[in-house]
């Protein structure tokens, strides 16, 4: 089933799309609603979803979706490509613990003003150090406190993609307060489409996505890491991980943290242009440039700047939609 | 006006408590969607505050109540008194940097499972060093990315207290990783009732709520420190802070920190029982302890101990209701 929540009021319409996001049938609620009450709601979203299949509905168009959850109760983000960790903790000189192998990094995220997956990214200043982070998330139902993996993974309702825009220049100052990320994570913005696991097929293992997440910046190719590579820590440890001292609700979303894959001989994978996999942010990319040239090349992005994240079927075809968005000054 | 939500599924139903917090008339809506047509429903309300305040309405029971938000799409936790936050630190060896008198310090925390202000503390293990947080917290309609203090002055709708559950001996690993508080801050709780700025009268400044915040401990006087002194960082500087680099969404919850005074001399406060005003979390009585007999002699809380935080008007009336909790053990 893949759900998608049409530009309306705070929450969106939730609408059901067909496999190949061509064409959706509306329902009268919103995806939270659907979360708090999925039990009862569920056939009635499974049997327009096999109306659509069928070909019944209206044209699709990514552009007028909001995020799946415009606004949620919850956003933890977890960083699970400690690989990731690594070479941006590298980049700013901070040494990484070796704890960060076996005991998750996870943040809090502000979950009230989202962006839809085709807006742009409001910054005030370039000099605040934009960058993207490409992601995959699960969306998950009442999870008790102290859930173990095991019940964590049944809990796993949805799944999709996220640009977590982040303010590298305002990371350092944020971290040293020791409180961790605020200003340095503005909104973030989720695929147009959300998915059950089913829809995944063998891609997903119930605890990773195995397929490519791909990241296009500036039209050029810039990322093709497989999600499922390198990730330290699954989506049922992450969650386990947020539910340790208190319960989460229907409606949480938890981040993967950004997709980063190693080389086959452990060293930081090179850049597309290189025959690598390249990245899904600039940090890293500036991270392996440093250790070449010496130096960082790539510049974080710029007004005018843009970055599409999507990930594609077996058959080439894309499962999320896409994510598309471009820098703008605010003003 | 004042405010409260009814335990009813996951949201609460609205009711308009009169001013002695003896009745009450319902609404057919949730605080969420009140704040979010803030303008449009804002007459109905005090429609219904003129009638319950005038003799009609049903018995107000506090103990019937959840937090006002149940949920919340942000609840962000300032730290303006930093007198607390140099005694805090000083308790586990580390230094406060300068930064801090002019940069508000804030964290993003956990908004998606409030406890409701008399609903049982549950935490698997004594050994987390259970501690409250005795806090006033606002709740803001919309602001926009890049509002100014004076912006953000009039986007306060509702202000109430907080019990922030705090997890000491989690709070030095996670702060160590950098990314802030997760484990350590367990749900929060909020005060029965919320009330709208003219309720306060003289106490609210529009910046500050000046008076004594009463914090009772297992039945015994704990803390009595003013809210409206030695607050570093006013609400509006607070919101502005959380709002610099995106909006925040109506019905976010920006709250003081521990609310925390100094004795007349600069020193840490005595505690009560020698004539003080006393303190708003153990952790601070513990520092104190620290500083005057070479040890912490207060221990966190344990599974059966109660807390209990509330605020009177000049009159001797309970403004908000009180947050009254026990600890028990999660099974």
């Amino acid at each position: 089933m893949k759900l998608a929540s049409l530009k309306h009021d705070r929450d969106g319409c939730l609408v059901v799309v067909s496999r190949d996001l061509k064409r959706y049938l509306p329902t009268d609620m919103t995806l939270q609603i659907a979360l708090d009450n999925w039990d009862k709601i569920v056939p009635n979203l499974e049997a327009l979803s096999s109306n659509v299949n069928r070909g019944q509905g209206t044209l699709f168009d990514e552009r007028a979706c909001d995020s799946p959850l415009p606004r949620a109760f919850q956003w933890a983000d977890g960083s699970a490509y400690v690989n990731h960790v690594e070479l941006v903790r590298k980049a700013r000189n901070a040494e990484m613990p070796s704890s960060f192998w076996h005991d998750p990094l996870m943040y809090q995220g502000g979950s009230d003003s989202f962006l839809g997956p085709r807006d742009t990214i409001l910054v005030a200043d370039e000099a605040f150090g934009i960058d993207m982070e490409g992601e995959v998330a699960v969306v998950t139902s009442d999870v008790p406190m102290g859930a173990s993996p095991r019940e964590a993974a049944e809990a796993i309702r949805l799944i999709m993609l996220v640009n977590d825009v982040s303010l590298r220049g305002l990371i350092p100052g944020e971290l040293a307060k020791g409180f961790g990320f605020f200003q340095s994570k503005p909104s973030s913005a989720f695929s147009p489409v959300c998915v059950t696991p089913d829809e995944l097929g063998a891609a997903w293992d119930g605890k990773k996505l195995n397929l490519p997440l791909i990241v296009t910046y500036n039209g050029k190719p810039f990322g093709c890491a497989n999600a499922g590579d390198n990730m330290v820590f699954d989506f049922p440890t992450l969650i386990a991980h947020a539910a340790k001292t208190r319960p989460l609700g229907s409606g949480t979303i938890v981040g993967s943290g950004t997709v980063s894959n190693k080389a086959d001989d452990g060293t930081p994978g090179l850049p597309i242009s290189e025959g690598g996999l390249g990245y899904s942010c600039i940090a890293e990319m500036r991270m392996v440039e440093s250790l070449t040239y010496g130096e960082p090349k790539t510049p974080f992005m710029r007004f005018g700047d843009s970055v599409r994240i999507e990930m594609f079927n077996a058959e080439g075809h894309s499962i999320f939609g896409a994510i598309d968005q471009t820098v703008v000054k605010a003003v």
